[in-house]
């Protein structure tokens, strides 16, 4: 493990990491999270799946255009442009969630595991905005990073 | 339970809830969500935490800034003139992890359990990506609602 | 007609116009437009509308976003807290168009006609973005308001 | 005219397309529409350009910065960074029109239609903004592409 | 003087404050500030001034866009829905500066002068934008509050 | 002196200026800016500065953020992909004055003066914005350009 972060200066200050010096490469990173809720409720998103007004469509566009609000949202994120979005959302009727996976790719140079992560985030939001009229203690859970590949520190997969 | 959603009209399309007729009253939502991370992560946010150059801080203002860009981000959500903004962000080495709380107020027509989620979120990435370079196994989970007043469903409150 | 522009003060200055002393009404406009396209085209995008992937469906969801953008958009909007959006489209095959209608509403201190406007603008672009890599001789037309109540100078309606 | 539309997964989820592989290529797009109004408001108009406080010039700004917006307004466009954007708004007597012209480029993966259309609508809403206190009945009309090139689709040209 | 920040709680946490149980008054706040320059800069100004492109037209636009955007450039300030945005710029040729002022209004439980400030400094910003290929030694300077009412703190006022 | 200015074609209309032909270098640019203040203010602040919540912390983070808006605030900025920010404040007690000093890099097309100096406007009206409950009088003042180079004007140094 390293030994200290590197979004911080030596006088403490946060920053925006320096990457000029970074090589172009193809990076991609993929992200998933869980949005757990009560048995009735997972049973209203299945039933709505059948017909127009898809729970899961929406929240899988909200989660597409979040990906590109990254750079504001988290502080210290670069601006990227990022070249493909991929977010997937699918109901795990036995865990009694909905399970997101979303993945980004980009030519450049810093990685898109936070673009990643805030598709993820910001899906799983727009879930619970959507049910939250019929059960208001639905969690959003387990959101983490499953693959990296492309920047010089290597591939990074989770088992 | 209610019988169906109320983000979604007659024909299956996805409205912003008309909430014209509602009442102005106060309303609050409180939210919590915790970042997991390797004791060594722990460690090294806590000798941070002594000085300048806190993860925390800079989670925290990510945010409270995240809470006010909740009706950018998710689709059906109305824009609100939120009154307050609060959120605490605290270790909890027993469990490994940051525990993150929100809190936010409005006198308006709509609750604001969506912006308290948000902020819960956006803190919990902003977390993340401070802290990537040393862990990338964090995990972001359990955001959930803890508190909600103010509408005309009562108060919901956990536990 | 008015003798002139209120956009503008006597010095020729662009204003955000003060309307601090206009009174607090519920204030609604509807909009309507269309996109116009080849016969096949129209006959693709009917297609995709009985399976899940429907072209309308997200540029529903981009319309009602959209209304959210419009005081970023438009230089000398107010800032708005709008209380309800609804996007509709529909297929008008005779007509070889997807049509376009939006309904904005607010208890406020001034009018939504350029939210519904703005509305149906960005639902028409997200159809052409949505179809272009089929037909780029799609042509977004007769974007124009229907309807406009709430405001003292009374309610219009076309036709 | 192809098969079938490429913002579409085979399971029917949308996406934002994958550029990762296209090769960076000088990419033009020019998109044209028009605002038509009634013959007195037109001629309000023409009086206020010859002094300060051009409706025109308004509307011109606003349509560049709006070309900046579009991935955050059009769900599955990339974020881009544009190398030029120029917006030209000329009044057409004769049809009792504003008539608008955006040209963006770009080197880079992805085509610019969409950036030019957008200009192009937001400049026609700011136009229908700045004077709608005198004439509600204008129309936004006729957007649509006129050039597109830098592609492996060739040259797009409107006769 | 006030004994400490309010933006601030007892433990430290910066806290967007609130302000839920303020009374609703009428706010204004009024800014100023200039943007020092070379002589030959101010006589290149001047003439523009004369034709159409008039670079204090760009920078007066851009200050009142510049307002509505002051909550999310400002982590602590409240979101708020200004009633009315002026802003002025005019030329000082005995100083070689432009000066700019700008006043805001809302009915509101919070006061202005941030949005006042924030749309001085962003139309200062678009001065230097504008004219930087001439001279990159201008100083943006001298911007401050100089009035400021509807509070319970009573009317400030510069001299 | 340049004849002219770059940012209006020969029709007067503003422009978005066309960089797709020039080289990608490295950019860099650097600004400073002062907050002046009464001395009790600053004493203030520097107490801050020795425990959590300190003032400079947040307005640091304010600053970086804000660079990263820059083509949104100023109307004819290109959008870019910064690969550096830093921001760094600092008191000078006798000056009464926080001193803010912003660093902005991009290996790309054009220039990111504009945005060091919103970096340090930013970070400026984030002071002022969180210390103005205790002094109202405090003044932004002296932003300026002190370095840039990698464009093919050459090395700007002052002093």
């Amino acid at each position: 493990m390293a030994a200290d972060l590197t979004h911080f200066d030596t006088d403490g200050n946060a920053v925006m990491v320096d990457v000029s010096d970074k090589s172009e490469t193809t990076r991609v990173a993929v992200a998933r999270g869980r949005v757990v809720m009560a048995p009735e409720t997972m049973a209203l998103i299945q039933r709505r799946g059948l017909k127009k007004g898809d729970v899961l469509a929406v929240a899988q566009l909200a989660g597409i255009m979040g990906a590109k609000r990254t750079p504001e949202l988290i502080p210290l994120c670069h601006p990227l442009a990022l070249t493909s979005v991929k977010v997937d959302l699918s109901l795990e009727p036995e865990n009694n969630a909905v399970a997101i996976e979303a993945t980004c790719k980009l030519k450049g140079q810093t990685g898109v595991e936070m673009e990643a992560l805030t598709a993820v985030s910001v899906a799983a939001l727009t879930v619970y905005d959507m049910v939250k009229a019929v059960d208001k203690s639905m969690c959003i859970t387990d959101i983490h990073l499953v693959h990296k590949s492309g920047g010089k520190s290597g591939v990074y997969e989770v088992r």
